[in-house]
């Protein structure tokens, strides 16, 4: 996982933009002390430009988010083509009628599928798995395996996510300093996923919603904020 | 929802202890400014006595959890029998070396059939439907149907659980006047859950995970935090 994802073996199979993505992400990531992720959130994004396609499906998130870049991987890993399109917090533009119409809560992402709304990226996810293209298989069908897939993706989001400190700093922008008891909470979480990926390539036995989950919160701590994977091997894998 | 539940088409097509439980869940309950929760915590749990079955399938959780009964309640839905084993988080039974072996986060529940282990109650709910007696479906099978059951789960999971106080007001022993902020949050929460139940009976279509997933904390806020639901009219029914 990690970096090393985008080397995946579903990757290669995809359209190929998830390396190009994490390039462009990279490039827009500052050091995290330098607090100059703002700046990159600001960057014009990249959905609107690079993505055309079925109007049918239609994401809406911004090129920072981990929420958004899951429900991203998952439509491409089954081979959607969807409609991307950038809603800029920074800008406030989840704040306009148009988008709170669509998404209450006023947060990203938000997944359109002809009258279906789904705003929380791990019920996208699942969404995307059981409506689209069931020869690409992302949940296991093994009773075992898909509990855990099941527990992994709940995990992450009850225990990984809610520790992430990405809101923090793009959005409340707080300093290092202010969040040495948070990072200290994140790094220990980390300890206990890298533990998970001991000696295995992926979560489950396969390649599955579970990484599709976790992985972009890693890959934004890496490429965003700087985070060096050193300490948690199996996670920079 | 809410109390009307265990009236509903689903429950009384099952073994009828939903009726019960929540009468015996009333009956311990106090009322929340009285802090006597915790001794209703402390009561010898029910699950022990009157549990027997399938020791294939262990269910550790504990009489006041709103996240067991989430576990309890999807197994009896599909007609799952098995063993309940109560892990009293007052008397300390969550860290006990043997529990934290199942249970590294030392947290209830933890459902294990054969040499699954899950720990998460919204995956355990989605595992055992994906397993067990798929004569009885909680997860809806069209399309619109299966995405909002999904929203409504991870939006649950997201948005309202984290706004329980429970735990505030039973382990970290918070009093009222402590709690103000969060009360008020939680009371704007189920503001929107009680709108998501306007002119219907359940969250989608038919009863379904989603409905599980709720369910429990609005029992649990109702019958041992004292919540009046006259305020949330659908949550009430």
């Amino acid at each position: 996982m990690g970096t090393g994802y985008s080397g995946s073996r579903r990757c290669r199979s995809s359209d190929g933009s998830t390396v190009e993505d994490l390039a462009r992400w990279r490039k827009n990531s500052q050091e995290f002390h330098r607090r100059d992720s703002l700046e990159a959130a600001k960057t014009p994004a990249m959905f609107r430009d690079v993505r055309s396609g079925d109007d049918r499906v239609v994401l809406y998130t911004m090129e920072s988010s981990h929420d958004g870049f899951r429900v991203d991987l998952t439509l491409r890993e089954k081979g959607v083509t969807y409609s991307g399109k950038t809603i800029n917090i920074v800008k406030g533009e989840h704040q306009t009628p148009e988008y709170t119409a669509i998404n209450p809560r006023q947060k990203i992402p938000s997944l359109i599928h002809d009258n279906v709304v789904i705003t929380e990226s791990c019920a996208a996810m699942q969404y995307i798995e059981a409506v689209f293209n069931r020869d690409i298989r992302l949940r296991p069908k093994d009773p075992a395996q898909l509990g855990k897939c099941l527990q992994y993706i709940h995990e992450f989001e009850l225990n990984l996510d809610p520790k992430n400190i990405a809101d923090k700093v793009l959005y409340q922008r707080m300093s290092r300093e202010q969040l040495v008891e948070e990072i200290e909470a994140l790094k220990a979480e980390l300890v206990i996923w890298d533990g998970y990926l001991d000696s295995k390539e992926y979560l489950v036995d396969d390649f599955s919603l579970a990484d599709i989950a976790v992985f972009p919160l890693v890959a934004q701590l890496t490429e965003c904020f700087g985070l060096d994977l050193k300490d948690y091997p199996n996670l920079q894998r």
